[in-house]
Formats: structure tokens, C-alpha cells, sequence
């Protein structure tokens, strides 16, 4: 090879790479669709719309990225709650596997009716006796003691019409919608009116949302001295704090001190946090998952004891929010077939 | 120019510039020193030694980044706190301001203690009549229009002794400490029992910490809907959590989830952050500002009424934190030449 072929090729090589490097970035994203469990319609427009108009520099509704927040709620939002919401499924196992340490519960409610799966009796026994079933199974240990007990659960129990970990119900189209999101410099926040604790340990994990940025219900916690001398968190059996309804603009507030932008919920515990996104000033998304799907799923709206949709679905059609369709905006449900 | 050397300097020029993007960013690196105010000594190197381990890649001490978790008191640590704390300097000219709208306060203490500038009637109210002062002058109002307040106050007061904005009043050392953390993949909280309200307005700016980093003292917060149809958050005259001494890790586990692995205060009411820093597993580390330096700040330890510093500098002894001597360690203490 004479000098002018090696220098032309060498100056070749160099330009290719160099233009290979610029082109790569914008070429990866323009030929990816960042939803693709999502179907193509009014619903995935108003999403991709609504972060191209936030994210355009310089344009009218453009938002700084220190104010992308997003805010979803997490049952029937981000992962399934039926037949009932998870954390109680939690709470019913702890209870059969703490009764031998607790003789006394064959005889007292709502702990017998539990044991005896009466379930007509456990239902008479009504948010009182759910108290005190919440009370007995996430209080009187150490939040590491409960975090732990959570995280061995978790990989052991199974749901109980899926017959799959509890955690691997989270729907892969919020998912996409999630790093969608955070790929467009959103800060994504849980919002739930779970308890905080029971979220935190498995939550990254699942959703790419670190425990700092996990809003929930709590109890109150006291610093205390251990017996081995070290310090520890010790869980009481006093609520602290309900996330929920009107509570979920309240922890937005206290936990996050930003009005959210984008905001994500399905039932009408989320009303509250999708009004308060929406009335902060310029550009504002409220999505609302509507379960539609028995087959993949579950349907249920206006008449469900668990996750009611019955006000905001109404306000959500009012103001023109955006509902999602479960069955016919997502192609897929789950990351499994059900 | 001939083909050859068009060739030879296109090739060369590439090459030059290649080269000097790949060492452009280590250099940068290497030739600053991340610390500039803090002197050479044992403290700055406790620090840079400290986050050397927890960074180095595959060493004993290694954190990963999610992990690295980094908590600072507020008053005393970040920011001057004295004659005394700025956010009480803040609900007294506040009543200055209030007093015309409030007729009955000619004739009431606490508040004719201080509008008559009787320090001696107000010292006598005590806890209940600064409790009074901060209720009149922190609630009764929405989140928006007290942020409001507290940002037009913050832009005309001026510190007693030193003539300045109290927001100009933030350790220059403190400032650069907070920077080298960020820059070595830490994610930088403040956790102080001041007001979560009255920090969050400025502190993105004075300090980089985002709102949604910042732990505090709170009071109850209710969700409404205002004269105008908007929802708003109305703050009401009722103490929701005290964010100091045990209430610390209380709050870092609310709010962070997770234990910091690098602490920083300046007082007793900082002492259980810094115990529960400290008992974790792996390296950790715990430091306290000790104000010794009467001629550029102020001098207090065990005998202060305001950031009183005495059983923690008694464990920070035992324990071998680091405790860093104001006037020996800081080159510079505030980023102006008081």
C-alpha cells in the first residue's frame, strides 16, 4: 500500500467513525418506539404529544427538568390490586404463618375468622378488624424485621389467579410509559395509598423508582435503642399518615414540594392528585388506567369494592383526560402471556 | 497543497482532536482540587479519603451509587444559625408586618412582647409563645402564598451583624463539600429540624438540593378548594412531625427509605442522625461543624441556647468522627470576605 492509499484510508476510517458516533444517538431513538405495548391511537398520541410539547426547547409549553414530575399511583396503576389489593394478601399469609406464636387468635376476631377462612365472619368484622390484622403483621418489629419479612413473601407467595409472584403482575405497558418518561428527563414518583414500607423494598426492582422517591401511607416509627446496643426503627401500631383521596395532594406536598406535570391513576383515590396536577399552570397530563379486560385482566369500574371508578371517571371525561382502555390501548398486559 | 499532505494534516487534525476529547475529561479532573476553602489537614482528608473508598471500583469499601446517600442538618451546618435561627427572624419581622392587620396583638403576648421589643416578656413566654408566633405567622394560609412570604422576605432582610441576605449566609466549604459528593455520584439531602416549607423555596438554589430532597419539621397540611374553584393546600395551626434529635432517622426513613452512608451536623439535635448513619454496615461517615471561629462567624459549643453542641461532641470524640474546627479548617467561611 503506497503513502496516499494508507492516509486516504486512514482519514476514511476516522471520518466513518466520527459520523457513526454523531449519527448514532438521534438514529437509535427516531427508529425505536419507546411504547411499544401500547397500540396506536388517540391514547399513546396524547402521551407522545404531550412529552414532545414539554421536552421542545424553546417552544410555548416547554417545562425545565427540574419540574418533570410524574406522579402514579401504584395499585391497579402500575401493578394489578384483584381480587384484592396485595398488601392484604401480605397481611392474611402473615397471619396464618405467625398464629402458632399467637394461641389466643383461635379464639378472637377478626384473627379466628382468618384462620377458620370465615370469610363472612372476616368481612363483619369491617375496617376495625383490617386494623387490627394490619396492626398485628406490620408493627411491634424493626422496619429492617419488616422489610424483610416483605422481601420473603415476596418471592414465595403466589397470586391466586395468575399462580405467579406478586411482582411480576406490573403492567409492562406502565413500564415503557415509566423509562419513556425518565428517558425524557422525568422524575417518576410512586404516589400510593399502600403502605410505604411494604413498597420500598421491592419497588426499585420493579419500576426503576428509587425508595427516596416513594410516597405512601405510614405509621409512626420510633427511634429507639436495641437490646444488642445499636440503634433501630421500631414500627407502632399508630397510623401516621393515609395517602389516599385528599391525602395524595398532601403527601405530594410533604414528600416531593412540586406540583406534579404528569400524574397516572385508576381509581377514585387518585381524583384529588389528578385535580391538583391539573390546575397548576401551563402544560399538564392526567391519565386515568380504566380495567376493561377480564380476559387478560380484570373489568371493573363504578361498582367495585376494590379500586372504585366511579367520580373521577366522570371528571376524567369532563375535562377530557386521558383514560387508557386496557383492552384496546394495550397490546400486551403483562411481560408474561397470560 | 498536494493530495499527500491534505491527507496527512485532515488525518492529523482528527487525531488531535480525538485525542484531546479522551483526555480532556480526566485531566480536568485531576488538576482541581474539588475543596478549595477547606485547608490541608486530617479533616479534608478524612473527607477525600472517605469518598476515595466508597467509589473505588472493586475495593473492600466500595458503595454503589444508589447507595450513596448523603444527609445535612440545615442551621449550624449549611448556614449561619446564629444570634438565632433565621427562619425565628422570619415569623418576627412577620409580625412587624401582620401587627396592623391584627389590633389585638397591641394588648397580647406574645406578641406585645415583641412588637414592644421587650425581649425579656418574650424570653418569658417560652416554647408556647414562640409555638403562638410561629402558628400566626406560618399557617392559615396556602403552601403558595406562604412560599411567596417567605421568598419576598428573603429578598429585603438582612442578617443583624453581617448586613446581608440570611440566603448569602451559607458555608462556602459546606457549598464545595456538597458539589464534590454530587460529583462522586451522592445524592445530597438536607435534613433539618427547621421548617420543610420555609427551606424548600430557596434551597435548589442556594445549595443544588431539589425540593424533593429536602427533610423537615412539618404542620398539618388539608387538601380544598379555594374562593376561586382551584384546589389548594391550606396550612393549618397543628404540628404534623418535629424533624430533630430522634426525629431524624424518624424522617430519613419516611422521607429517604434508605440509611445514609455519609451524615453531617452541628448539634445535639443531630446526634441520633449521626448514631443512625453510623450503624450501618459497611464505611460510613459522620461529621460535625464545630463553630470556633468568633472573628469570622461565631464561637459556641455546650453552653449555647442555639445549637447547643455537647453530648454529640462528647460521642464524636469517642467515636472518632470528624469534627471540623471552623477556624483551622476553613480557609474561607462564607463565599464573601465578612
Amino acid at each position: 500500500m503506497n503513502q496516499i492509499s494508507r492516509f486516504a484510508r486512514a482519514t476514511r476510517e476516522v471520518r466513518v467513525a466520527l459520523l457513526a458516533l454523531l449519527l448514532w444517538v438521534p438514529a437509535a431513538f427516531a427508529q425505536t418506539d419507546p411504547l411499544p405495548s401500547w397500540n396506536d391511537g388517540a391514547t399513546k398520541k396524547a402521551i407522545t404529544d404531550f412529552v414532545t410539547r414539554v421536552t421542545a426547547q424553546g417552544g410555548a409549553d416547554f417545562v425545565p427538568t427540574e419540574q418533570r414530575i410524574a406522579t402514579f399511583d401504584n395499585d391497579g396503576t402500575l401493578w394489578t390490586e384483584q381480587p384484592y389489593y396485595f398488601q392484604l394478601a401480605f397481611a392474611f399469609d402473615r397471619v396464618k404463618e405467625m398464629a402458632p406464636q399467637h394461641p389466643e387468635w383461635k379464639t378472637k376476631q377478626p384473627f379466628k375468622a382468618l384462620l377458620d377462612k370465615d370469610m363472612k365472619a372476616l368481612g363483619a368484622s369491617g375496617e376495625k378488624g383490617l386494623l387490627q390484622i394490619v396492626a398485628a403483621t406490620h408493627t411491634g418489629m424493626t422496619t429492617d424485621a419488616f422489610a424483610k419479612e416483605m422481601l420473603d413473601w415476596m418471592a414465595t407467595a403466589r397470586h391466586p389467579r395468575f399462580d405467579r409472584p406478586y411482582n411480576s403482575l406490573v403492567y409492562q405497558p406502565m413500564l415503557e410509559l415509566l423509562a419513556y418518561l425518565r428517558a425524557n428527563g422525568f422524575k417518576t414518583f410512586i404516589v400510593s395509598g399502600g403502605g410505604i414500607e411494604f413498597m420500598r423494598p421491592w419497588v426499585e426492582k420493579a419500576y426503576g423508582i428509587p425508595p427516596e422517591q416513594v410516597v405512601g401511607s405510614s405509621g409512626v416509627v420510633k427511634f429507639e435503642f436495641g437490646s444488642d446496643g445499636k440503634p433501630e426503627l421500631m414500627k407502632l401500631a399508630k397510623v401516621e399518615f393515609i395517602d389516599d383521596g385528599p391525602g395524595k395532594p398532601v403527601g405530594i406536598n410533604r414528600f416531593i414540594g412540586r406540583r406534579p406535570i404528569f400524574a397516572f391513576g385508576n381509581s377514585d383515590g387518585d381524583l384529588q392528585m389528578l385535580q391538583w396536577t391539573t390546575a397548576g399552570p401551563g402544560a399538564r397530563f392526567a391519565g386515568i388506567v380504566h380495567h376493561t379486560d377480564a380476559e387478560r385482566e380484570y373489568a371493573y369500574d363504578r361498582q367495585s369494592k376494590i379500586g372504585k371508578l366511579d367520580k373521577a371517571l366522570d371528571e376524567a371525561k369532563a375535562k377530557g383526560w386521558t383514560l387508557v382502555d386496557m383492552k384496546h390501548d394495550w397490546k400486551k398486559v403483562f411481560a408474561f402471556e397470560p
